[in-house]
């Protein structure tokens, strides 16, 4: 079983209307709402591939009841905590041009709440195969949150794909998580360095035993015990982006699961990412494009020379 | 004891944040949330006032529970019937230039389900000393909604003040509420005239007992059985206007309750509004200004002169 972990739940509302004029009243079209957060996305990409998650994390008050009666709908097991906060919504208001996010803050979490998550979590870490940690922290959580879920997965031997960005991800390298993945942004932020190789190097030099970084259009940037890997899609991918670095990790998670080679669990990230941009909602896949693209993805040896004196990642 | 009808509940949430940048991610500072809807807003300043209103309408799902859970923590006695479908949230998004407004479409209404509200009025009635019908009309209901509902208080002897607009304030005269509250340009929508003396006038000419148009800074203009009058604040009233309406309301609602003789009463609405406007926080009143407004409000006989051969309002 592939165990999800969701500390910053969400109820992601999506709001359709025409025009949103900024600074008047506008009256919404039709609202849509499902169960978020990357983890629980994450958990929603691999039920979709036949893969049925464990989705474990903090939910509080009834927005909190709303995402977990969201799961029970998509049928995603549920094994999240209660905490006494109110679980945050992101709205996304989509005109006929573009889309406004709003993003509420998270709840407070107490610290006798962030110990019984980690009661539960030790329970259900037996019957993991893979462990996924995603998505940003909510206030109240030590900085170094991520960092011990890493270690007690390690603890049972069990691999951690770890998304998270800045000191979140930064505090847990120490752990040695199984993989983590920056987008390019995520990476020059928590190193400094604006090239992308680079600053996937220094994330392994601190302890992340892969490196995963997505691009956008031009795919990952791989850096993994195995060896470095350029992986881009056939070509430019038309569509919306929402939801491809979730797939990416949900890939990614099953290939660690399966024991697959890194290049066919890279060419299969890259696949299922671009099936996602292409789809027409946003977090979903186009299955039949997902098919064809796993045969076009094109998997390169990277082969970036290192300055004399490094070491190579 | 006043009974005030909400049958488009809503939960109001108002997001801070510095600056709202549209087409873009946008992360909410703070999040507030409060009971909705124009009734339940009346039944906040009847409360504000020492009197304690009772609260029915339409309440449904999670959002439904949030707006339940809210007025039990006002102290506002709860009436509500539910009904299956979700309650509607309303998103101010609040940045340091101006207000941005979201409005969610209500939960369809059921044939069953307004039948059982009828049912539940009716049992209500009985204990009502004035009735207070606002808002909008969700999804489902009959356009003559409040015709049914003043028809039944009528029965009852108990008069209506009713704020609404558009149709169902036009389908609600002829069952002759004894107020209604438009504003400038819901008299203009309603009646095609931009007069709002004219537009009062035809207001009465088609049912209502008396009209109390509210003209923003210019305060109110009454047209009732016992005269007409143009009432103003003292000067210009700077703030925030949201929630003005709702206090005239209540203040009306008293006035009538208490058998206040016409320029008492609306002396009150118009000293209640702009001590709302002066408030910082929308819909609540500056109980101050309140009492220093109430000697300073003036209050003129109307004396518009009618075509000849056209009888006076």
């Amino acid at each position: 079983m592939i165990l999800t972990v969701t500390l910053n739940a969400a109820l992601d509302l999506t709001y359709r209307l025409p025009d949103l004029r900024p600074h008047a009243s506008n009256r919404v079209r039709s609202v849509s709402r499902q169960a978020g957060g990357k983890g629980i996305n994450v958990a929603r990409v691999l039920a979709a591939l036949g893969h049925v998650a464990t989705v474990t994390g903090l939910v509080g008050g009834a927005t909190g009841r709303s995402v977990r009666a969201e799961l029970a709908e998509a049928g995603l097991p549920d094994e999240l905590i209660a905490v006494a906060g109110e679980t945050r919504r992101t709205v996304a208001v989509a005109d006929d041009r573009d889309t406004t996010v709003l993003l509420e803050p998270g709840p407070e979490i107490s610290p006798p709440e962030w110990q019984r998550f980690l009661g539960h979590y030790q329970h259900l870490l037996p019957g993991a195969s893979v462990v996924v940690l995603s998505g940003s922290l909510p206030p109240g959580l030590p900085v170094d949150a991520y960092r011990r879920l890493v270690e007690r997965a390690r603890a049972h031997g069990v691999p951690a794909v770890l998304d998270a960005d800045g000191p979140a991800l930064l505090h847990a390298l120490p752990a040695r998580p199984a993989v983590v993945k920056p987008n390019a942004h995520e990476l020059t932020a928590a190193t400094g360095s604006k090239d992308p190789a680079e600053g996937a190097r220094r994330l392994r030099a601190a302890g992340a035993e892969a490196v995963i970084a997505s691009l956008g259009p031009d795919g990952l940037l791989a850096l993994t015990p195995e060896g470095r890997w350029r992986v881009r899609p056939p070509g430019v991918v038309p569509g919306n982006p929402t939801g491809a670095g979730d797939s990416v990790v949900a890939a990614l998670a099953l290939g660690l699961a399966g024991g697959l080679p890194w290049p066919e669990r890279l060419r299969r990230a890259v696949a299922l990412s671009a099936a996602t941009v292409l789809a027409p909602q946003a977090g979903r896949f186009d299955a039949e494009a997902h098919h064809r693209l796993l045969t076009q993805v094109r998997v390169e040896e990277f082969d970036r020379t290192y300055p004399q004196g490094e070491p190579c990642p």
